[in-house]
């Protein structure tokens, strides 16, 4: 069969492949009736090294289901069905909790183990934990709208989702992709008042304002940082989409995000310097918290304390007199107390 | 009246220096009646260059009203009050939404403009927003527990709040101070039924466990993180509370968190290198996200697609056969297409 394969940055062939197969009991073998090319692909086509066997890209389709395994219980020859990027049993622990991209014996199209949808086919493993059924006909109009639910809407909902997109918030989508234009939608869907787009190419600008864009800021950097805060009544917005993956773009994020507001990060993180943040990306991580608005914890804690439930004051360890505070300090610096208390 | 100066590091100072008063009239004038050493003022300790003024040090107080000024309605004097690190209105969209830290007229003690709590007494911004009058007199056994709630206790509390503590979850605290014991409390205190503490000290290790720890892990960096898998099923921590601040205890800290899970940060991030993550600490800003689930978001978008409320496929731009998706790439990677649709 024909297929796509990558060999190194800017060398991409359709060429002829041994025919994708059955391999587990738990594969489909789908005939690919509509794929795409991912903004995730244009990453290898600009920097990949050279491999002699190259890889097989793609990894978003629509297609119809041609064979099952023996244990693929859900699906039949003929169904219509749209594949997510990455494939998931369904039933582990992390798939129960939504996280399916951390399936247990999940994994991604487009690798060593798993070939792509670039192709006049696919195996599918998990099938059944995996693919859905469209209930519509091959050629559809809704194609294109069916075939972003492998990959971009989804990536766009979940990057609102993270962010913490909710009726009356302003949110700010940074990038104006594929993503960023499915981040305007989503954060639209979910009830964003406000939806301001970083972006600078005008077709993609006309499109976000068809989507909901309410409003578009093309300066970058702290000039972006400065004109989204003017847009937000100088603080901010509650939600940011950061639907690029560099470490400027993620800067840009966080500088426009307002106090206490959440960036989601559906870029992938491109930067080796953002090694902590790759983790944290591909793990799905929140990081979260800063300084303690201690006022506000007042009102729950004091009465746990005043009733003795939690004794939180045992941390101090040593006393001192308020002409002792420099003996308090060292003591704490040389290890010797926990937490000093000053008695005036 | 006296008061704890530090001059650089490792030189702190109790002087005499002019009273503290009131200046505004939204102030209080606090008796301090016991004050603390916190972890942090340690950083300046190690590390402050020199000042000729000095800096007036202290933010965690317990003492007496004094005096009011005229704008003060909720306080009088010989009340005994707690006072938070920061200082904030109680009224403005921040203190709202109980993120009182970020207060549009708010602040911290010991810096610049306002002086530190190590002292026989403290001018008190915004007092009736920032002090809670506490029930009990100014002897009561309980004053270490309610002084925590200046800060130590709070900051715990905020760590676990961040990490998404909740009933049943695994919690992990990196950091064994006084802020990592506070960790544990409140991790305890929201229902985790693991409480993993990342410590080496034996005397904070034996309080932790009273506090309700249940594993100790002493090893650091990838040892660490080998151990606090091997103690949770393989997967890592739902919950991470990050009590001290450097590079290495955040990269701990991302790499024992679970897929999916949370780190909750309080520890006052010290390097440099971390400048993005610095922003987003004192904002408290909420970065997220990751690969999205899209599998998860199929059922929730599909209806939307199917009935016309969303148009995602409007960013295919481009539809090109199988054979010429090495033209696809180059059009994305030319942005003279958003998004390549493949029909194979």
């Amino acid at each position: 069969m024909r297929a796509t394969v990558m060999y190194e940055a800017g060398d991409v062939r359709v060429e002829d492949v041994p025919d994708a197969r059955l391999i587990e009991p738990t594969d489909a073998l789908v005939r690919v009736t509509r794929a795409a090319v991912c903004g995730s692909d244009l990453w290898p086509y600009k920097t990949m090294e050279h491999s002699d066997t190259g890889r097989r890209m793609g990894h978003e389709a629509i297609g119809a289901v041609e064979d099952v395994g023996a244990d693929v219980h859900t699906l039949s020859a003929g169904d219509l069905v749209v594949m997510p990027f990455a494939f998931s049993d369904g039933t582990c622990v992390f798939c129960h909790e939504g996280l399916h991209t951390s399936c247990i014996h999940g994994g991604f199209f487009g690798t060593e183990d798993v070939a792509g949808a670039q192709a006049e086919a696919v195996r599918v493993p998990q099938a059944d934990g995996t693919l859905v059924v469209l209930p519509v006909g091959a050629d559809d109009e809704l194609m294109p709208s069916l075939l972003t639910l492998s990959d971009v809407m989804g990536t766009g909902q979940h990057g609102a989702v993270a962010a913490e997109v909710g009726p009356g918030k302003t949110a700010a989508v940074v990038g104006d992709g594929a993503v960023g234009l499915c981040g305007v939608i989503a954060a639209k869907r979910l009830g964003a008042e406000q939806i301001i787009l970083l972006g600078r190419h005008s077709d993609r600008i006309a499109l976000a304002k068809e989507f909901g864009a309410t409003d578009v800021v093309s300066e970058r950097g702290e000039e972006a940082v400065e004109r989204v805060r003017e847009l937000t009544g100088g603080f901010g917005a509650h939600s940011v989409l950061e639907c690029v993956g560099l470490e400027q773009s993620m800067q840009t994020a966080i500088g426009i995000a307002r106090p206490g507001g959440a960036v989601g990060r559906v870029g992938v993180p491109q930067d080796e310097t953002m090694a902590g943040s790759r983790t944290a990306f591909f793990d799905n991580i929140t990081v979260s918290g800063g300084p303690a608005p201690a006022r506000a914890y007042i009102e729950e804690l004091l009465p746990d304390v005043l009733e003795g439930r939690i004794e939180p004051g045992r941390v101090f360890d040593r006393v001192v007199g308020l002409d002792e505070v420099p003996d308090g300090y060292r003591a704490m610096n040389d290890r010797k107390a926990i937490k000093v208390m000053v008695k005036p």
